[in-house]
């Protein structure tokens, strides 16, 4: 690491997650506001992606983030390859299971995103990745939770080489963890951020709009009114 | 889980991690000859892993691999991309560092590729994954370790949903820890395995032939000399 002007150092950098979601968009106003540099990380996973990276390039330029990369991740490839055998198969796509978790619930997914994360972190010299991982996703991910994080943690101070020569590690940090939805929507419009630009919905129409009837949507709504805000993103457009 | 038979029920799934070099073949020759239900993962990270993804694909083949799954990973855009800002560049490709590491190093590469192997077993309902990490690469890879493999298990007894409902959890194992490059050949000839079908070499010629001055050239060669036979990759083909 070096300085660019000897009387300015350059700020710490950090990873920060974004899926363009509300969550997220949040841990990344509040990376901002902290002046770290920040380098976004998104993921592209296939078609349904696209409305979250529409919203996280809308996102950074929003809040001004300096680095923002998108990498493509056939994990959607790695899931319907594995099906293609001969396992049962889901009947329908929306609402089904395998083994149990809901469809909505990618294996190993915040594994997979932390671990490219900590190698993006390596490689620019940052000591800290922020997710906007949260208590309200407890019950559905198993990867969200606090003892998840504990665990990515120790496993990170021993997975880098810097780490593991006795040197500082890179630790996930979850700013948004013990907040309910309320509290963080509160945190981010005190930041000044615009939910208008974030993206929730599990299953949005043709026109980008919400479905307003998917779990994510209902959480989302009971956050805005506990607020008692109106949610940007439901506004109409056309009087 | 079903069987296709009660009489004879179906055997364990695993997952193997095959990038087509030595210790990778061995740890896939060991599986098969377990009975296990192998679904070997290779990972196309670019330009460079097309020699590595034949040699996975021939080694597949050979053993009888029921299922190969070769995921693209753009894991060299990650790093690239992430050097096409204002930080040092190393002033040439092969033998530079980054951060102190050599390029050959992918910073948290076996922490990626565990976590993909953990999503594919849990959507298979695999157990076990198999790695070929072991004893001779502890040095340059802090990723390779005994230690780094526990706290990687750790993490993924909580990582899935099975696991963090109380079920079975998914365990990394390496069979080849403990055993040099000599017992690994050993072991993979007894079983039959042809390490012509291999690749080793960091920096292999046009025409596909291992360069026999890098590293991972030079540790396949010791093995051999100690076994006691010629490496079969070394065979001229025409007299």
């Amino acid at each position: 690491m070096h300085d660019h002007n000897a009387s300015s150092p350059r700020p710490p950098r950090t990873v920060v997650l974004l899926s363009g979601g509300l969550d997220s968009a949040t841990t990344l106003a509040m990376a901002m506001a902290r002046g770290l540099e920040v380098w976004a990380l998104s993921f592209d996973y296939g078609q349904r992606a696209a409305a979250e990276i529409a919203a996280s390039r809308r996102l950074c330029t929003h809040l001004g983030v300096p680095h923002h990369q998108v990498l493509p991740l056939a994990l959607d490839g790695l899931v319907e390859s594995a099906l293609t055998g001969d396992e049962e198969v889901p009947a329908d796509g929306e609402g089904s299971r395998i083994h149990g978790v809901p469809t909505t619930y990618v294996p190993a997914r915040n594994t997979v995103f932390l671990a490219l994360a900590l190698g993006l972190a390596e490689t620019i010299g940052a000591r800290t990745i922020l997710i906007g991982a949260n208590a309200l996703d407890y019950s559905g991910y198993p990867d969200c939770r606090p003892e998840y994080l504990e665990r990515f943690n120790a496993l990170a101070a021993v997975a880098t080489a810097e780490g593991a020569a006795g040197g500082p590690s890179i630790r996930v940090e979850a700013p948004l963890m013990h907040l309910g939805k309320a509290d963080i929507i509160r945190a981010g419009l005190a930041l000044g951020l615009d939910y208008a630009l974030t993206v929730s919905c599990y299953a949005p129409g043709a026109d980008g709009r919400p479905c307003e009837r998917c779990e994510s949507c209902a959480i989302r709504a009971r956050g805005f009114e506990e607020v008692g805000v109106p949610d940007p993103i439901l506004r109409t457009e056309t009087p």
